[in-house]
């Protein structure tokens, strides 16, 4: 998506070869209309699927993931990092090693917003070494719903979380791949 | 808003006298096109007030707030509850304490996103006792921005919150007011 990588050249700042914060437009401020365009993208690239529900993880994936759920007309899922107080018992739980954080965190869904009828497409923001995505996947299989895909806003292919998942049979799209990064920018992959 | 009441007598789960789950559209599963509906309410509602920015605080606040802020183009900004690693130094703090969790969180916007020209409209899922506003409403004082009003999906005018906001001046536009709930079920404010 051409609109995304000048987007991220343009207010993306590199503080490490690793890290690329996009705070004016994805993770803390959020371009609302850009975000649109964003799910009509990934809501395209899936339309064919019957996607019955999308999933994501709080907090940076639900703008992304609410855009493709409007233009697929679907509901969305989000997975809670910590139990609400309001939780059921009934949930499904998964373990997520944070890279930018260094943590290791639970995912949980209750099982009632999942079931094995659902064709689910999972977005999120970023996608680094997969470990959200694992931690989804595995949440879906033991729903026995169907993960039909992942679409992801910024994928950092020198991580190869990305590369693991296509291994694995996972159709993954993302809206921009990059290659490396550094003081001498961004290189994306075309 | 009519179909909003309708929704949470017909999905919503009185858990006590003051909670009310409300996790099939608004937070956990998300009823996004439903949401649309309800950013569509907000921004008709503040629509000759020139916003600039919607302000929300994470997480249930971001769907509610991505949908006013896709309907009166112009970005979101949600308040995190963790400075993040990629977080700059210069940020507008404010405490706030939690209804629902029973705890005192720190509420942090990166100072970069709201500036003194900004007439901001601040977005949440829930109005309880209002603590969430009140540290909106400060940080927002601190950058020097105008505090337009604030859209309410939920407001639970039993818990005072509201009152307390409209007195000290500010426009809450709440599209469902309940004034009390328990065990035979909800009524709201005509």
């Amino acid at each position: 998506m051409k609109a995304l990588q000048e987007k991220i050249r343009r207010e993306g700042k590199v503080l490490s070869e690793t890290i690329l914060k996009v705070d004016s437009f994805l993770n803390h401020q959020i371009d609302a209309n850009f975000m649109l365009e964003v799910g009509k993208e990934f809501a395209n690239r899936f339309k064919d699927e019957k996607i019955t529900k999308i999933v994501t993880i709080e907090t940076s994936g639900i703008a992304p993931a609410m855009a493709t759920a409007v233009c697929l007309d679907v509901p969305l899922v989000f997975a809670k990092k910590t139990k609400g107080s309001t939780m059921d018992k009934e949930i499904y739980v998964s373990q997520v090693k944070s890279f930018t954080k260094g943590i290791v965190y639970h995912i949980n869904i209750a099982k009632e917003f999942i079931n094995k009828q659902d064709k689910i497409l999972v977005i999120d923001d970023f996608l680094a070494y997969g470990h959200a995505l694992l931690g989804l996947k595995n949440i879906i299989k033991e729903s026995g719903a169907q993960l039909v895909g992942a679409g992801i806003v910024i994928e950092k292919g020198f991580q190869g979380g990305g590369k693991e998942l296509r291994d694995a049979g996972i159709r993954v799209e993302s809206l921009a791949i990059i290659e490396r990064m550094g003081k001498e920018g961004i290189v994306f992959q075309e």
